[in-house]
Protein backbone atom coordinates (compact mmCIF):
# COMPACT_ATOMS: atom_id res chain seq x y z
CA UNK A 1 0.00 0.00 0.00
CA UNK A 2 1.02 3.59 -0.68
CA UNK A 3 2.81 5.20 2.38
CA UNK A 4 0.67 8.00 2.12
CA UNK A 5 -2.63 6.09 1.86
CA UNK A 6 -1.49 3.99 5.35
CA UNK A 7 -0.62 7.19 6.48
CA UNK A 8 -3.79 9.22 5.96
CA UNK A 9 -6.49 6.38 6.73
CA UNK A 10 -5.15 4.46 10.23
CA UNK A 11 -7.96 5.22 12.28
CA UNK A 12 -8.21 3.79 15.82
CA UNK A 13 -10.30 0.47 15.52
CA UNK A 14 -12.68 -0.49 18.45
CA UNK A 15 -14.29 -3.13 16.58
CA UNK A 16 -12.99 -6.57 15.31
CA UNK A 17 -13.64 -9.56 13.75
CA UNK A 18 -13.22 -12.52 15.36
CA UNK A 19 -11.50 -14.17 12.38
CA UNK A 20 -7.62 -14.78 13.46
CA UNK A 21 -4.76 -13.32 10.72
CA UNK A 22 -1.90 -15.70 8.84
CA UNK A 23 0.86 -16.18 10.70
CA UNK A 24 2.86 -14.09 7.81
CA UNK A 25 0.86 -11.14 8.33
CA UNK A 26 1.27 -10.78 12.10
CA UNK A 27 5.51 -11.22 11.62
CA UNK A 28 5.05 -8.35 9.34
CA UNK A 29 3.41 -6.17 11.34
CA UNK A 30 6.41 -7.07 14.10
CA UNK A 31 8.78 -7.10 11.38
CA UNK A 32 7.93 -3.29 10.77
CA UNK A 33 8.33 -2.52 14.40
CA UNK A 34 11.77 -4.39 14.81
CA UNK A 35 13.49 -1.87 12.12
CA UNK A 36 12.43 1.01 13.64
CA UNK A 37 15.29 3.48 14.73
CA UNK A 38 16.33 4.42 17.75
CA UNK A 39 18.72 6.53 19.89
CA UNK A 40 22.03 4.83 19.29
CA UNK A 41 20.15 1.92 17.92
CA UNK A 42 19.65 0.85 21.13
CA UNK A 43 16.60 -1.05 20.61
CA UNK A 44 15.19 -0.82 24.11
CA UNK A 45 11.66 -2.66 22.68
CA UNK A 46 10.03 -5.70 23.59
CA UNK A 47 6.75 -7.23 22.70
CA UNK A 48 4.75 -9.33 24.57
CA UNK A 49 2.00 -11.12 22.24
CA UNK A 50 -1.28 -12.24 23.76
CA UNK A 51 -3.36 -14.56 22.31
CA UNK A 52 -4.91 -16.32 25.06
CA UNK A 53 -8.36 -14.89 25.62
CA UNK A 54 -8.67 -16.11 29.15
CA UNK A 55 -5.63 -14.44 29.83
CA UNK A 56 -6.85 -10.74 27.62
CA UNK A 57 -9.55 -10.62 29.87
CA UNK A 58 -8.11 -11.01 33.32
CA UNK A 59 -5.87 -8.04 32.22
CA UNK A 60 -9.21 -5.93 31.77
CA UNK A 61 -9.06 -4.59 35.53
CA UNK A 62 -5.45 -3.26 34.63
CA UNK A 63 -6.30 -1.82 31.39
CA UNK A 64 -9.09 0.84 32.17
CA UNK A 65 -11.88 -1.67 32.13
CA UNK A 66 -12.05 -0.78 28.34
CA UNK A 67 -13.65 -4.21 27.29
CA UNK A 68 -12.42 -4.22 23.44
CA UNK A 69 -8.71 -4.64 24.85
CA UNK A 70 -10.19 -8.06 24.70
CA UNK A 71 -11.80 -8.59 21.48
CA UNK A 72 -9.50 -8.71 18.52
CA UNK A 73 -7.79 -11.98 17.94
CA UNK A 74 -4.22 -10.54 19.53
CA UNK A 75 -3.61 -8.42 22.19
CA UNK A 76 -0.11 -6.65 21.51
CA UNK A 77 1.91 -5.10 24.92
CA UNK A 78 4.70 -2.25 24.24
CA UNK A 79 7.07 -2.45 26.90
CA UNK A 80 10.51 -0.83 27.25
CA UNK A 81 13.46 -1.16 29.29
CA UNK A 82 14.86 1.86 31.46
CA UNK A 83 17.65 3.72 29.47
CA UNK A 84 19.35 6.73 31.21
CA UNK A 85 20.66 8.23 28.15
CA UNK A 86 18.76 11.36 29.04
CA UNK A 87 17.84 13.09 26.33
CA UNK A 88 17.72 16.73 26.01
CA UNK A 89 19.09 16.99 29.51
CA UNK A 90 16.01 15.81 30.84
CA UNK A 91 14.28 12.83 30.11
CA UNK A 92 16.28 10.21 31.88
CA UNK A 93 14.98 7.34 32.37
CA UNK A 94 12.05 7.92 30.06
CA UNK A 95 14.48 8.29 27.11
CA UNK A 96 13.21 4.97 26.12
CA UNK A 97 9.69 5.89 25.75
CA UNK A 98 10.77 8.05 22.79
CA UNK A 99 12.20 4.86 21.21
CA UNK A 100 9.43 2.51 21.83
CA UNK A 101 6.70 5.55 20.49
CA UNK A 102 8.97 5.38 17.10
CA UNK A 103 8.66 1.27 16.62
CA UNK A 104 4.76 0.78 18.26
CA UNK A 105 4.46 3.42 15.53
CA UNK A 106 5.82 1.57 13.10
CA UNK A 107 3.79 -1.47 13.89
CA UNK A 108 0.50 0.58 13.93
CA UNK A 109 1.08 1.58 10.81
CA UNK A 110 2.27 -1.62 9.31
CA UNK A 111 -0.84 -3.18 10.82
CA UNK A 112 -3.04 -0.51 8.42
CA UNK A 113 -0.88 -1.77 5.63
CA UNK A 114 -2.07 -5.45 6.15
CA UNK A 115 -5.99 -3.87 6.59
CA UNK A 116 -5.87 -4.79 10.21
CA UNK A 117 -6.68 -2.33 12.97
CA UNK A 118 -4.59 -1.19 16.13
CA UNK A 119 -5.94 1.48 18.85
CA UNK A 120 -2.94 2.67 20.78
CA UNK A 121 -3.80 2.28 24.47
CA UNK A 122 -2.65 4.84 27.05
CA UNK A 123 -5.14 4.12 29.70
CA UNK A 124 -3.37 1.01 31.85
CA UNK A 125 -1.89 0.76 35.12
CA UNK A 126 1.95 0.31 34.75
CA UNK A 127 2.01 -1.84 37.81
CA UNK A 128 -1.03 -3.93 37.36
CA UNK A 129 -0.02 -5.05 33.36
CA UNK A 130 3.76 -5.57 34.97
CA UNK A 131 2.75 -7.91 37.82
CA UNK A 132 0.19 -10.44 35.87
CA UNK A 133 2.83 -10.18 32.73
CA UNK A 134 5.96 -10.83 34.91
CA UNK A 135 7.88 -8.05 33.97
CA UNK A 136 10.89 -6.77 35.54
CA UNK A 137 11.32 -3.81 37.37
CA UNK A 138 13.64 -1.90 35.01
CA UNK A 139 11.51 -2.64 32.23
CA UNK A 140 8.03 -0.23 31.85
CA UNK A 141 4.79 -0.90 29.89
CA UNK A 142 4.78 2.09 27.39
CA UNK A 143 1.28 0.78 25.24
CA UNK A 144 -0.76 -2.18 24.40
CA UNK A 145 -3.14 -2.55 21.18
CA UNK A 146 -5.54 -5.32 20.16
CA UNK A 147 -5.04 -6.20 16.87
CA UNK A 148 -7.61 -7.74 14.65
CA UNK A 149 -9.57 -7.23 11.23
CA UNK A 150 -12.15 -4.20 11.60
CA UNK A 151 -15.87 -5.16 11.90
CA UNK A 152 -16.82 -2.09 10.64
CA UNK A 153 -15.89 -1.70 6.68
CA UNK A 154 -15.50 1.88 7.25
CA UNK A 155 -13.30 1.71 9.79
CA UNK A 156 -10.24 3.08 7.84
CA UNK A 157 -11.62 6.45 6.88
CA UNK A 158 -9.40 9.31 6.32
CA UNK A 159 -8.72 11.38 9.42
CA UNK A 160 -10.38 14.98 9.18
CA UNK A 161 -10.34 15.99 13.13
CA UNK A 162 -6.77 17.47 13.10
CA UNK A 163 -5.38 20.71 14.04
CA UNK A 164 -4.08 22.95 10.65
CA UNK A 165 -0.99 23.30 9.52
CA UNK A 166 -0.62 27.15 10.27
CA UNK A 167 -1.54 25.73 14.25
CA UNK A 168 1.49 23.51 14.70
CA UNK A 169 4.40 24.89 12.20
CA UNK A 170 6.17 28.00 13.24
CA UNK A 171 9.35 29.42 11.77
CA UNK A 172 12.96 30.57 13.05
CA UNK A 173 11.39 30.45 16.53
CA UNK A 174 8.27 29.57 18.72
CA UNK A 175 5.57 31.33 17.50
CA UNK B 1 6.16 4.64 -2.51
CA UNK B 2 4.93 1.10 -0.92
CA UNK B 3 4.93 1.60 2.81
CA UNK B 4 7.12 -1.27 3.51
CA UNK B 5 9.97 0.03 1.13
CA UNK B 6 10.32 3.46 3.46
CA UNK B 7 10.33 1.26 6.72
CA UNK B 8 13.14 -0.74 5.47
CA UNK B 9 14.86 1.83 3.76
CA UNK B 10 14.97 4.99 6.40
CA UNK B 11 18.33 5.29 7.18
CA UNK B 12 20.00 8.10 9.54
CA UNK B 13 21.50 11.16 6.92
CA UNK B 14 24.01 13.48 7.98
CA UNK B 15 25.57 14.35 4.47
CA UNK B 16 23.50 16.72 2.51
CA UNK B 17 23.65 18.17 -0.67
CA UNK B 18 22.67 22.13 -1.07
CA UNK B 19 19.72 21.98 -2.63
CA UNK B 20 16.65 23.27 -1.10
CA UNK B 21 13.22 20.96 -1.95
CA UNK B 22 9.58 22.37 -3.33
CA UNK B 23 7.68 24.11 -0.70
CA UNK B 24 5.15 21.34 -1.81
CA UNK B 25 7.39 18.77 -0.33
CA UNK B 26 8.50 20.23 2.69
CA UNK B 27 4.44 20.46 3.11
CA UNK B 28 3.75 16.82 2.54
CA UNK B 29 6.35 15.87 5.09
CA UNK B 30 5.00 18.24 7.97
CA UNK B 31 1.42 17.14 6.88
CA UNK B 32 2.59 13.59 7.59
CA UNK B 33 3.23 14.66 11.06
CA UNK B 34 0.38 16.67 11.73
CA UNK B 35 -2.37 14.14 11.20
CA UNK B 36 -0.74 11.27 13.24
CA UNK B 37 -2.54 10.02 16.22
CA UNK B 38 -2.44 11.45 19.83
CA UNK B 39 -3.54 10.40 23.07
CA UNK B 40 -7.53 11.81 22.89
CA UNK B 41 -6.24 13.46 19.91
CA UNK B 42 -4.39 15.94 22.18
CA UNK B 43 -1.72 16.96 19.43
CA UNK B 44 0.51 18.40 21.65
CA UNK B 45 3.02 19.00 19.19
CA UNK B 46 4.37 22.26 17.51
CA UNK B 47 7.26 22.28 14.72
CA UNK B 48 10.14 25.13 14.20
CA UNK B 49 11.23 25.26 11.15
CA UNK B 50 14.83 27.08 10.68
CA UNK B 51 15.92 28.01 7.17
CA UNK B 52 18.60 30.46 8.21
CA UNK B 53 21.85 29.50 8.08
CA UNK B 54 23.37 31.84 10.28
CA UNK B 55 20.94 30.54 13.03
CA UNK B 56 21.30 27.08 12.39
CA UNK B 57 24.96 27.10 13.23
CA UNK B 58 24.48 29.42 15.91
CA UNK B 59 22.71 26.40 17.16
CA UNK B 60 25.12 24.37 16.89
CA UNK B 61 26.62 24.50 20.75
CA UNK B 62 23.24 23.60 22.07
CA UNK B 63 22.88 20.15 19.76
CA UNK B 64 26.14 18.52 21.02
CA UNK B 65 28.04 20.56 18.48
CA UNK B 66 27.14 17.85 15.46
CA UNK B 67 27.90 20.50 12.78
CA UNK B 68 25.75 18.21 10.50
CA UNK B 69 23.03 19.77 12.29
CA UNK B 70 23.40 22.99 9.87
CA UNK B 71 23.97 20.99 6.67
CA UNK B 72 20.79 20.83 5.35
CA UNK B 73 18.73 23.52 4.44
CA UNK B 74 16.06 22.63 6.65
CA UNK B 75 16.70 22.46 10.41
CA UNK B 76 13.07 20.95 12.07
CA UNK B 77 12.50 21.13 15.89
CA UNK B 78 9.86 19.01 17.66
CA UNK B 79 8.52 20.34 20.85
CA UNK B 80 5.57 19.03 22.54
CA UNK B 81 3.87 20.84 25.54
CA UNK B 82 3.89 19.15 29.31
CA UNK B 83 0.52 17.02 29.69
CA UNK B 84 -0.11 15.99 32.28
CA UNK B 85 -2.15 12.70 31.21
CA UNK B 86 -0.25 10.36 33.48
CA UNK B 87 -0.49 7.19 31.11
CA UNK B 88 0.18 4.04 32.58
CA UNK B 89 0.05 6.25 36.34
CA UNK B 90 3.92 6.52 35.89
CA UNK B 91 4.44 9.06 32.46
CA UNK B 92 3.10 12.15 34.25
CA UNK B 93 4.12 15.39 32.15
CA UNK B 94 6.33 12.82 29.48
CA UNK B 95 3.13 11.45 28.18
CA UNK B 96 3.61 13.94 25.69
CA UNK B 97 6.91 12.24 24.40
CA UNK B 98 4.60 9.49 23.41
CA UNK B 99 2.33 11.72 21.33
CA UNK B 100 5.26 14.02 19.86
CA UNK B 101 7.82 10.88 18.62
CA UNK B 102 4.79 9.14 16.94
CA UNK B 103 3.98 12.85 15.05
CA UNK B 104 8.14 13.12 14.23
CA UNK B 105 8.47 9.39 13.41
CA UNK B 106 5.86 10.01 10.62
CA UNK B 107 7.61 13.31 9.61
CA UNK B 108 10.75 11.07 9.24
CA UNK B 109 8.70 8.70 7.75
CA UNK B 110 7.25 10.78 4.54
CA UNK B 111 10.55 12.36 4.46
CA UNK B 112 11.97 9.04 3.05
CA UNK B 113 9.37 8.77 0.95
CA UNK B 114 10.22 12.09 -0.61
CA UNK B 115 13.61 11.25 -1.33
CA UNK B 116 14.58 13.35 1.94
CA UNK B 117 16.92 12.44 4.54
CA UNK B 118 16.85 12.76 8.43
CA UNK B 119 18.71 12.10 11.06
CA UNK B 120 16.24 11.98 14.75
CA UNK B 121 18.67 14.05 16.96
CA UNK B 122 18.08 13.41 20.76
CA UNK B 123 21.82 14.86 21.88
CA UNK B 124 20.74 18.09 22.62
CA UNK B 125 20.42 20.77 25.57
CA UNK B 126 16.65 21.14 26.21
CA UNK B 127 17.12 24.60 28.04
CA UNK B 128 19.50 26.12 25.41
CA UNK B 129 17.24 25.14 22.43
CA UNK B 130 14.32 26.49 24.70
CA UNK B 131 16.46 29.50 25.28
CA UNK B 132 17.58 30.61 21.78
CA UNK B 133 14.27 29.94 20.22
CA UNK B 134 12.29 31.31 22.86
CA UNK B 135 10.46 28.48 23.63
CA UNK B 136 8.15 28.62 26.70
CA UNK B 137 8.19 26.60 30.06
CA UNK B 138 5.92 24.25 29.72
CA UNK B 139 6.95 23.38 26.28
CA UNK B 140 10.29 20.86 25.59
CA UNK B 141 12.40 19.38 22.92
CA UNK B 142 12.09 16.43 21.98
CA UNK B 143 14.16 16.36 18.71
CA UNK B 144 15.32 17.85 16.10
CA UNK B 145 16.25 16.72 12.41
CA UNK B 146 17.84 18.05 9.42
CA UNK B 147 15.79 17.76 6.57
CA UNK B 148 17.74 17.36 2.87
CA UNK B 149 18.79 15.45 -0.06
CA UNK B 150 21.13 13.38 0.62
CA UNK B 151 24.68 13.68 -0.73
CA UNK B 152 25.40 10.30 -0.94
CA UNK B 153 23.53 8.11 -3.68
CA UNK B 154 23.27 5.03 -1.52
CA UNK B 155 21.93 6.34 1.86
CA UNK B 156 18.84 4.85 1.68
CA UNK B 157 20.45 1.29 2.40
CA UNK B 158 18.12 -1.43 3.83
CA UNK B 159 18.88 -1.66 7.61
CA UNK B 160 20.17 -4.83 8.67
CA UNK B 161 21.76 -4.32 11.85
CA UNK B 162 18.72 -4.87 14.41
CA UNK B 163 17.82 -7.72 16.77
CA UNK B 164 16.18 -10.21 15.44
CA UNK B 165 12.49 -10.94 15.91
CA UNK B 166 13.06 -13.76 18.53
CA UNK B 167 15.06 -11.57 20.67
CA UNK B 168 12.22 -8.68 21.13
CA UNK B 169 9.11 -11.01 20.76
CA UNK B 170 7.84 -13.06 24.15
CA UNK B 171 4.30 -15.09 24.26
CA UNK B 172 1.51 -14.66 26.76
CA UNK B 173 4.35 -13.34 29.58
CA UNK B 174 7.28 -11.75 29.60
CA UNK B 175 10.44 -13.92 29.01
Amino acid sequence: MDFYEVIRTRRSVRKFKADDMPEEVLKRVLDAARIAQSGSNRQPWRYIIIRDKARMKEMLPVCGDQSFVAEAPVLIVACGTNLNFNRGGYMGDFSMLVDVSISFDHLTLAARAEGLGTCWIGSFNNDGVKKYLEIPNDVQVVALTPLGYPADSGAFSENTNRKSLEEIVCYEKYE
